[in-house]
């Protein structure tokens, strides 16, 4: 049965746009850049190609072996839009924890990164802001009080 | 800046229901169900309310503290589709590692769950398959080769 979380796939449409912001949230890439084009991959998640550029990427000091699976898809191509709000049904935002939310909100503004709200929310021992990633895709960092 | 991975939001129709699936798989519910309505939830998931349930789940051996926050939204409700396609734009994919993939697979066909492909596809180093939750929202099941 289930082991253990293994990793959590974005697909995006840019991969160096996505890999610049994951980069500036402080997360690291932890593979080499791949292209794969496996008729495994076509059967497996059924789509008529399995033709993909995948890179890993987990932050830096993170002991648990879970990354994330940045993938963008060359054919068939990267598709769609993301969620366009958090209360839509499906895998809508993954969560980091950070060590000072406001140290950490104020780096990334001044690098150019927009939050939904303008400072971090309290609520249920944590304080929290949500941004997004090139794609849109919702991404939280929030802090235990 | 960011620490670790803490969790991935998998938002739901029916708690219910995505409980029973998740449980099948072989996570547990770490927490007590909580009802929420804070507008510290509004405020920083940009809706007009922060009106819903929540569990989290997390494989019964895992370590790494990751879990999912399964979310069933009351005010706004849970709404939407999740992604029709594994080449969509967003984080699409959750995966979990499983010692015996074949057996695993075997086990949950008998309890009706259904998967993309027909059995287990090979390849880099993986034997994986993908699964939906009550959804839609895709589900990896990998095994190292």
């Amino acid at each position: 049965m289930i082991e253990s979380f293994q990793h959590v796939c974005i697909t995006c449409r840019d991969m160096e746009k996505s890999i610049q912001f994951y980069e500036q949230l402080g997360l690291m890439v932890t593979t080499p850049m791949l292209e794969l084009d496996e008729e495994g991959i076509a059967r497996a998640f059924q789509l008529p190609k399995g033709h993909l550029k995948v890179v890993h990427l987990a932050p830096s000091e993170a002991t648990s072996g879970m990354f994330i699976d940045l993938v963008q898809w060359i054919d068939p191509p990267s598709a769609g839009e993301s969620y366009p709000a958090l209360d839509h049904v499906g895998i809508n935002r993954l969560a980091f924890r950070v060590s000072d939310i406001d140290g950490t909100v104020a780096l990334l503004q001044e690098q150019g990164i927009a939050f939904l709200s303008e400072a971090p929310q309290s609520f249920g021992g944590i304080r929290t802001i949500v941004t997004t990633d090139p794609d849109g895709i919702f991404i939280q960092l929030l802090e235990w009080l």
